[in-house]
């Protein structure tokens, strides 16, 4: 592997990638290289025409009848299993419903309801802040403490009293990514529950929950999964938790039988315990289109992909802006698609590099953070964008007031 | 008022109807008469545009940027204050979220923590089961007993043990509607919330929550407010609550300031702490489109016209088959926009119905109900509607074997 990539190398990277044709299933706007899918996906070609047919036509012309016509009832379910592709599920261990955060509630209320022995949950500092609000919210309810460590003491932390780790498989941060299989057994060592947060995992690599023994998890449809803006969510539990599967969410459509109106609260069977209100079908059957993107693709394809254009990001811009500190680590396998840096003013850097077209992210405080979605992205583009945002350090270009100015979203 | 309506009756007041415009608004499908729109309100053409371009363009072309361009941060609040001029909200009161599943948990869940020297909650015995079940879980949560009584028993339950007094306006199986001021007052009395669920209300009819001096209120986005399939709800909070809005649901977007990626959870002032995750997008653009058909209604008009489309359908139904069973109340102001009747085969009826173009709704276990949207239906098509359910009763064609196989979805 050289040291520094020319754009031959990047475009022969393109001319030999196997994923090469993917990138016609999206519409991306022009002028405009995207580094943000892990904030939202760019949108898939197939996903207007879907949606536009479930209005006019499921909803507009089948109205009501859809429920059955349309099969609109297992749609959480369907979709739910080409997701648990992508994430090592097996069959019916995946709905799709709700939110994240939603769906992290859920599980969490599972999980520490049958460990009320315990005293503490124990999860990353600097963890996505909707996950510790929410593990600060169902731990208060149970009475039990939250244990926020460092990612390097997560194993030493893992004593008998511990009720659950919950942890983002990939910093939404800096980019690392845990072990999942490793932390996964060391929890379960200790007698606790691991439950997941696949936010910036699904859709980016190959994710294998079955393998690594996880007991819950969760995640986004609308980063790589490209389902849309706040596209629903998927929730996982693992076959062996389907008995206990109580949710304090006790909606109408988790029910066993829902068109039976019963007078009480009868969990559905497996995993459709998770499911709550009525599932909102046209953004879930854009998530549903989404990932026909993902039909037929290797995902250690996806993965090696993935790896190689966060190196050539990774390495141009240690030449080009070493002022910018690399956040995410060199090792492949120990990072997510994903790579950021830290920089004082990288507010005002990300500003600027949107005003030549090139989209990225910045997170409180001070990082810049790009996102690298192995099924659209261009080796070509890549290689550009370490360009620009080199030049743009360079010149201190990003020193203007204008890219100073806050958004209301950031 | 004729005992008996006529066809040139009900096109004479067609073409007096002053709201006679807005049907057109509306994709209806040919040879449908839709009386079910209490439980998928039909498609408004705007609908379908809006919704393209929020996948084609806001999405497609402005990808993470229209966060701040089309300012999607704030639709859940925009669409809020647009169904709060439905319902007698202030502005800044509604918020759109989740599910009304979800928002009932978030309100009781606020509800019950003011009350904990309760001893109960009080509702209606045959509410609609998600409110029930979502009662019973909160309750458990706080220790609380649940009192279901039959509606006529409510103000005698109203005593100073009852933490608060949950009830859905409109009955989802007879219709009958409760009265929400008095109702309010007497919770009040008590020293209990008083928390409305308007899924069959809203869009229905003017609910007016600040005169009746209602704490809480969740609703639907699908029924009458013509959504779409599983659209978003709402959820109401008076003002005088504002200070202590803390529920569990303690999401990101539910934050004072979500971008701060705050260690703690602060919720954000006001209804935005009702908030929890990403909103799905796509399906509440659909919904804020739909709200256009509600542009300059005189909610007072939608009252009248729903009184006479009731009307028609039940002094029809009184002569044509006086072997259906009434449940909805003859006194329109008891009633919503719904007429429910008790019948054996009601399952088959409303099968049979359907075969000729009149859809309608089956309620466990006997329960023929026909939702009457006055914002689009014809006073021709409800007369015609009751001729033809007439005929199917008196001559018995429901008893067939391919009207009583029932369906996933009934």
């Amino acid at each position: 592997m050289p040291k520094r990539y020319s754009l031959p190398d990047a475009e022969a990277l393109d001319r030999s990638d196997p994923l090469k044709s993917r990138r016609d299933l999206f519409a991306l706007p022009d002028g405009i290289i995207y580094l943000d899918g892990n904030s939202l996906g760019a949108l898939p070609r197939s996903v207007r025409a879907r949606v536009d047919e479930v209005v006019a036509s499921q909803w507009g012309e089948g109205l009501i009848r859809s429920w059955n016509t349309h099969d609109w009832i297992d749609l959480p379910a369907r979709v739910g299993d080409r997701i648990g592709r992508l994430i090592g599920a097996k069959p019916r261990e995946v709905v799709v419903a709700d939110s994240t955060s939603v769906n992290l509630y859920k599980v969490l209320s599972v999980a520490l309801g049958q460990r009320l022995y315990c005293r503490k949950v124990v999860t990353e500092r600097g963890n996505f802040p909707t996950d510790t609000y929410i593990i600060a919210s169902v731990a208060r309810q149970f009475g039990l403490d939250v244990l926020e460590v460092d990612a390097a003491d997560i194993p030493a932390a893992l004593d008998g009293e511990v009720a659950a780790l919950v942890l983002t498989e990939v910093n939404y941060r800096t980019g690392a990514r845990h072990d999942m299989a490793s932390l996964t057994a060391a929890a379960q060592r200790a007698g606790a529950f691991a439950i997941w947060d696949l936010a910036h995992s699904a859709g980016a690599f190959p994710v294998d929950l079955t393998a690594a023994g996880a007991d819950f998890a969760v995640g986004c449809g609308y980063k790589y999964l490209n389902g849309g803006p706040g596209a629903p969510a998927f929730v996982y539990a693992a076959h062996r938790h389907h008995e206990g599967l109580r949710q304090p969410l006790s909606g109408w459509l988790g029910h066993a039988r829902p068109f039976a109106f019963a007078d009480s609260y009868e969990p559905a069977p497996g995993i459709d315990a998770m499911r709550v209100g009525t599932p909102p079908i046209l953004s879930m059957s854009a998530l549903d289109a989404a990932l026909d993107a993902f039909e037929g693709v290797d995902l250690g394809q996806l993965k090696g992909k993935a790896d190689q254009l966060t190196d050539i990001f990774i390495r141009e811009l240690a030449s080009l802006a070493p002022e910018l500190e690399l956040l995410t680590p060199a090792d492949p396998d120990r990072r997510g698609s994903q790579v950021s840096f830290r920089f004082p003013e990288a507010y005002a850097v990300v500003q600027a590099m949107i005003a030549k077209g090139i989209i990225g992210d910045f997170r409180e405080p001070d990082i810049l953070r790009f996102g690298f979605a192995p099924l659209y992205l261009r080796h070509v583009e890549v290689w550009k964008a370490a360009s620009v945002l080199g030049r743009i350090m360079q010149s201190r270009d990003w020193d203007r007031p204008q890219f100073k100015a806050r958004a209301k979203v950031v």
